[in-house]
């Protein structure tokens, strides 16, 4: 994991860019349930989805052909993707790709939303944010996929390391990496042989969408955990998943994943909401904090404050007390306030048990039909790691 | 100088935006003294300016013509301009303009030299160096102008205080600020009226000068300091300069500037350099720490530890100490890892002498003919301050 380099090459449809990608296939984040168990957005999401892949003329035709198992549901991480929030991804979506050109391994993460953060991801779908889609799939993302193959790709790591030095920590804030890449494809999206209206489209988005970078932290993130995996009998974590029922762990030694109750929300709401209006939407952002990212590396972000009581201080003392939960400390990733100190990184399941203390993950909230609602941090639960180390049984697979 | 808010409107000549300004005029950081008082890269940078504009064919005929006073040495400050390192400013030289739409106060600062540190900024001259700044003549600087035309202009202050949440404190490090400028001009660049082969030479240099910023923090705290100042009987600090020969402060209260001797270098050097190799060129970027930026903010800025001996906590400690010789504290400029508090503004000389406390200064250090060596920070003399505060007279004025 350690000598893991993802690196952006290529923006695709997720059709041509995935393994056993299908036509009719809506991959969700997290472990796939039966669809009666989805509820709220990432129900909602799944639904919209399909409608918007053509799939289903509405949310009622496209709810009984995923019934009638027509419609297929398949976990991202199983495809070699990655998802935000619910994750739905559809033959058309466009993903980046991210590799490692020494290994070939990859990951695969759909692009942020053009515009406001009411979008299909949370859930919500009209006429705006399908045009909004169609010009994300029809004009920006052809155009940043010719800009990324002109620059012959874009190492990740480097630019990361960069934001951990300008007040990211990668999961919720992905200001400074965005600032970052919108930079270094400057001059090579001005010499990609695209049409004006598409490039002036890319540039529109790398210029407005803030969040935007966090969609190639968690395709690198993933890279770098999906590297370590598969090591016979190792205990360190390479996944951390929620869909909108269980929060789940992966270790090294096996591909199951095991589920707990969802985490107790802290942090701070927009006007209008409060921690009651909170509704779990699945999400597997948290395979940054797998890496040593978002809530692992709150000493790089002081500006998270705006989510969180209490001082820097704190955010300190909360992330030297990661480094007992985990094997290394990454050489490239370090943290300034913390005297260029690599991030906590490897997270051993045999040391979260032993210390009872959980990795820290930073997240958004969303409501339901309201998009997102507020940002903080949560605990992950230790009960997903008691049982994978035992390799119990898990009762959301059963 | 709290109501100050600072838009960058445009980029022109020299000769074209500062009063007074004249085709034989070179402008240098700092008091004007005697052409024989000046040594090293500020000497240098003098001659080979008037080389460069044409005035004269070699650095010996500069030398006459500046002796014979056809060539006229002018401070930066009196032409509304303010100058980095040894602050050279002719008639042909790009200047951004910064103005506060409300009150007319404007400031004018030359843009960052195209290509490495080593530049006539820092005495250094030669063909390559001559052809990168012409290319910044007369196209990167026209292509830019025309981008902050059809952009309307660009407010800095709230550029400024988003660095601020990304690890700047806006002198040593303006990294952030920098990429927050590219990604703004990005769309309005596109759009704007210029040759392409100007359009690519804008883009490859927002692109890839990392500290380009510096320039528009400095001219933006000009106009901010500057609009403190004039207060009858104010003891407020108005600006902080250097030339190679002094430190020198002016209260609002007078337009006398008072000087004082060097302060000692403190920080670390590239490769190769250390302390003895420092050869102070003047410089007016501490016109920042007037306005409670750079080595007032380091608390903003962990990753200056790459040039500072200690940890951050004591970069934090030291910048707590500075609230002590302050009036204010800025409402927009506020550093999250102090809870979001405003930065020292408003440095009162009667509270500096009271306390013995002096601001802090970031600084890069030059060598004699090879640019920026390091960088660290220095304490201001106190002895300006107790001189400005007596009105007494100033030893390098007489």
């Amino acid at each position: 994991m350690l000598d893991a380099r993802p690196v952006l090459v290529d923006v695709l449809p997720a059709g041509e860019a995935l393994e056993g990608m299908t036509p009719s296939t809506v991959l969700v984040s997290g472990p796939v349930m039966a669809i009666e168990e989805y509820h709220g957005p990432q129900r909602d999401a799944i639904l919209h989805a399909a409608v918007h892949e053509g799939l289903a003329p509405d949310p009622d035709r496209a709810w009984e052909l995923l019934v009638a198992e027509e419609i297929i549901l398949g976990h991202t991480l199983d495809h070699g993707c990655v998802g935000s929030t619910t994750g739905v991804h559809t033959f058309s979506t466009p993903v980046y790709r991210v590799e490692d050109p020494e290994t070939g391994v990859r990951a695969h993460c759909g692009l942020y939303e053009f515009g406001t953060r009411l979008g299909l991801s949370f859930g919500v779908y009209d006429d705006e944010i399908r045009r909004r889609l169609h010009r994300l799939e029809e004009q920006v993302a052809p155009a940043l996929g010719a800009a990324v193959r002109t620059a012959g790709g874009i190492p990740l790591l480097p630019m990361m390391s960069r934001a951990l030095r300008m007040g990211d920590e990668l999961h919720s804030r992905t200001l400074a990496a965005t600032h970052v890449l919108a930079r270094t494809l400057m001059a090579p999206l001005a010499d990609a042989d695209v049409p004006d209206l598409h490039r002036r489209a890319a540039t529109e988005y790398l210029a407005t969408i803030d969040p935007l970078f966090l969609r190639l932290s968690m395709a690198a993130a993933t890279v770098i955990a999906t590297s370590g995996h598969g090591a016979a009998g190792s205990t360190i974590v390479t996944g951390m998943v929620m869909n909108c029922r269980s929060f789940y762990v992966r270790l090294s030694g096996s591909d199951r994943w095991f589920g707990a109750s969802l985490p107790k929300p802290r942090g701070r709401f927009f006007a209008g909401f409060g921690v009651d209006d909170v509704v779990w939407t699945g999400g597997e952002s948290c395979m940054t904090e797998c890496v040593g990212l978002g809530g692992m590396a709150q000493a790089s972000a002081p500006a998270l404050l705006d989510y969180h009581d209490g001082s820097f201080d704190d955010l300190v003392r909360h992330n030297l007390d990661l480094y007992s939960i985990v094997r290394a400390e990454h050489p490239e990733l370090v943290m300034p306030a913390l005297g260029f100190r690599g991030v906590p990184f490897g997270i051993d399941a045999e040391l979260v048990v032993q210390t009872g203390l959980t990795p820290l993950i930073d997240v958004g909230y969303a409501g339901n039909g309201v998009g997102q609602i507020g940002a903080g941090s949560v605990r992950a639960p230790l009960a997903c790691f008691t049982k994978a180390l035992s390799g119990g049984v898990d009762a959301a697979h059963v």
